[in-house]
């Protein structure tokens, strides 16, 4: 028992080839369920190696559980039960790296790559924190919610753009907005019931279901979610983007937000989530005033992004909770603001104050509104009269409605599916409206497909078009 | 009607001010709905203003719902229906800004403050990203688990220092391991349940219960989590911390991890979360080889974190999945990684693979192990024969437990309240190990407190030692 011969042992320390062996030896059987070890010192003898090693190597296994030491009576075997007998691992099956399609015009997604000004503007402004900030003194600061001064600056933001007069207080960070759309999930019960918008923007009905709670898509008007749709659902909390939703880019109309309001204030339980991801992106008129800016009874969850303007730089977003919401969720906060690091938060603070976030923001809302400059007059002459462009002043994307010749009446999802498959062979990814829509949609005789046009190159817009006018011609 | 006086404007904008004006008209009744404004020459000349202006103006209030705009035939006043009169916005409830005790030696909590060697750690690889690394091309790689990079930086880790086999598609990145508990918690059905520990972290428990799931409470024994309760628990996910149970520091033994493996294999959908959250500071022998690597039927999703040897300078962790999971997965994978940002994962990628992470770990592996024979030293000197140290080796916290006088038997956990109220009027923050279960936990006569000594000056710990000696002598 126990006869190893450390001169096998190859390239292993004394300490792992003892190890090994008796762990070996007591896996397969070899050494025996409670049968008793010889003492250290015979060991140390009978292999010529320190009472240190031995002590090491038994103390390992006594760790682990293959032993069992009993005080002042020496080393056990432990009683395994039936071990499996010892295979070696199969290789994993191929876990393919990356799902990105290899398009190279892509209409249907977000981009991936950042745009040079957000990634120059963040390496500027990681740079200074790096060199200027009193790091030990932001740790100091943190709260669950966020770093005090990061809310600060963002209850300024949103005073100066959104019309909303906010104590700090209310603000939480965490990295990206679903995180947040997360929190906001959690604050429902597990039987609640979230009213989505329908088409809409597939990770909120998502990351509610993903949540364990029944999302309900409810159906839009000219002016917004449909009343009677969200009235009929049950909901409790109904999460909407009235500035500009996706991806139909409608604006609620402010009647409709004073309904919203209204239903809110019917029920103690009843929230809105105003999720304004691009309200920075208005590419005509002034911004749209926020429905929490009109909000006097506190029922408006804001949620806002920098992933338009910075993203995939850094992944930051914020919401703004009514004070209410903000105390029962005091034990959650700090998951979410736990997910944004501090130094992320402090250059994120740094642009802010500094006046370099606007800056960025103003000169690329410029640059998105010269490509869809671009991107509609190219697409106008390539498909003449039969498009027309909704909501393009709106943000990030617009609809495109093609209008459809007598043969295709009726057969509308039929037109776009065909289009988007001839796009698809020619490396062009383009998404049809209804493929954002969970319900039936009224048809009109057109064709719709949603264009988030924000990082095509010149040269990729006019190939679009091209390409756009070229299929809808043969297909269609 | 209409009759604005523009002099009287103030500092506003002719645009700002008259946009106001129709707004406040509309929102009070003035103008009435389907009333039918002037032309826009009209209003040019009534106010004195460019066309541009007036067109700006209208438009805006058409894009916000409270004027229609209908072709060839003018602007219109919108049915608002009944709104609310305008009232002045309550100022929020004040929220508190921060929850964070002001307690100056903590042992019941993680630190809030960073090692210093971290923070000059992720400082200088932060800038060896900006100084050094192609974003661009960073960008164009990720995927929606992370950077390739990092994900094989961090495949060789696991398999450096635990023993792990893994191909690195398996590995999903994400700012913390609660993001990536969230993940698990998605995976199961909304009527699943997972099993936990207890005593255990009680944000495990917690994010299971706030997706929506059940979480249900599983006793321990000196060999781990005890599989009486984990079968009768009707369990398909099973969350454990083989390498260093939290609170209890405990070790799950070999045998109980077979064991493990047995209950997984019965059923497919059955899994195991292995968290090994603090594994690369055990203290005393090596490291406890994980319960992923002795796993030939891929049921163990592992997770390890940067939190214990980073934290809080960024939040990151990452979860090695079978790679059927893997395969499940794919929809909720980017969730994770878009949580952590790209330059964040290639300062992790060139720690890991210039060594420096590694001389870090092994540094502060010396310092956490100076403090806790210092802690131990103290503590056993002020306290004497009734102080005992439980899992002092296992990792960053250890199990203090004290033998109480025949006066406290059967009333231990009013000893552990008691010493912990009193303590807290001194300043000191102390964790009852009963505090951590939500089962009633077997008594012995003594009383049991968790501490997290590894951010305590030297100082503080003799601080500590002191008090705590002189409250149990008079207390208890």
């Amino acid at each position: 028992m126990l006869d190893y011969d450390l001169s096998s042992r190859g390239s292993l320390s004394r300490f792992e080839y003892l190890y090994r062996r008796i762990r070996d030896d007591i896996a397969s059987g070899t050494l025996a369920a409670d049968e008793k070890l010889p003492s250290k010192r015979q060991l140390s003898r009978q292999w010529g190696v320190s009472l240190i090693t031995v002590e090491s190597a038994l103390g390992q296994l006594v760790a682990e559980g293959y032993l069992i030491a009993k005080e002042r009576r020496g080393y056990y075997v432990a009683s395994l039960g039936k071990l499996p007998s010892p295979t070696a691992r199969p290789l994993p099956e191929h876990v393919p790296g990356t799902f990105r399609e290899q398009l190279q015009i892509d209409t249907s997604r977000l981009p991936v790559q950042p745009d040079a000004g957000a990634l120059a503007l963040w390496e500027r402004s990681l740079r200074g924190v790096l060199a200027g900030e009193d790091l030990d003194e932001a740790f100091s600061a943190l709260t669950p919610q966020g770093l005090p001064r990061l809310q600060a600056d963002i209850a300024h933001l949103v005073a100066h753009t959104r019309g909303m007069q906010v104590d700090p207080g209310q603000i939480v960070v965490g990295a990206g907005a679903q995180v947040l759309y997360q929190l906001v999930a959690e604050l429902l019960g597990a039987d609640a019931v979230c009213a989505v918008e329908d088409p809409g923007f597939p990770r909120i009905a998502k990351t509610y279901e993903a949540a364990g709670r029944r999302a309900v898509p409810c159906r839009l008007d000219g002016e917004g979610i449909r009343m009677e749709d969200l009235e009929a659902s049950g909901a409790t909390i109904v999460h909407v983007m009235p500035s500009h939703q996706f991806p139909t880019g409608r604006v609620t109309s402010i009647a409709r937000r004073y309904e919203l309001l209204g239903w809110a204030s019917e029920d103690p339980a009843r929230l809105i989530v105003e999720d304004d991801y691009d309200c920075e992106f208005r590419l005509a008129g002034h911004p749209i005033p926020s429905l929490a800016s009109i909000d006097a009874e506190g029922k408006t969850i804001y949620i806002g992004t920098f992933s338009k303007s910075l993203g995939p730089v850094v992944r930051a977003a914020y919401a703004v909770l009514p004070p209410a919401v903000a105390a029962r969720f005091q034990e959650r906060l700090s998951f979410a603001a736990g997910t944004l690091g501090v130094i992320d938060q402090l250059a994120l603070a740094r642009m802010l104050e500094d006046g370099s976030y606007e800056s960025h923001v103003a000169r690329y809302r410029r640059q998105v509104k010269e490509r869809r400059d671009l991107l509609m007059g190219e697409l106008a002459s390539a498909l003449g009269e039969s498009a027309t462009f909704e909501e393009a002043d709106s943000g990030l994307h617009m609809v495109l409605a093609l209008s459809l010749s007598e043969a295709w009446q009726g057969r509308e999802r039929e037109a776009e599916e065909r289009l988007v498959a001839a796009a698809r062979k020619e490396g062009v990814g383009l998404a049809a409206l209804s493929s954002y829509a969970r319900l039936p949609i009224s048809r009109d005789g057109h064709a719709r497909f949603v264009l988030q046009y924000e990082r095509l190159s010149e040269g990729d817009i006019r190939r679009f078009a091209r390409i756009i006018g070229e299929l809808a011609e043969k297909e269609l």
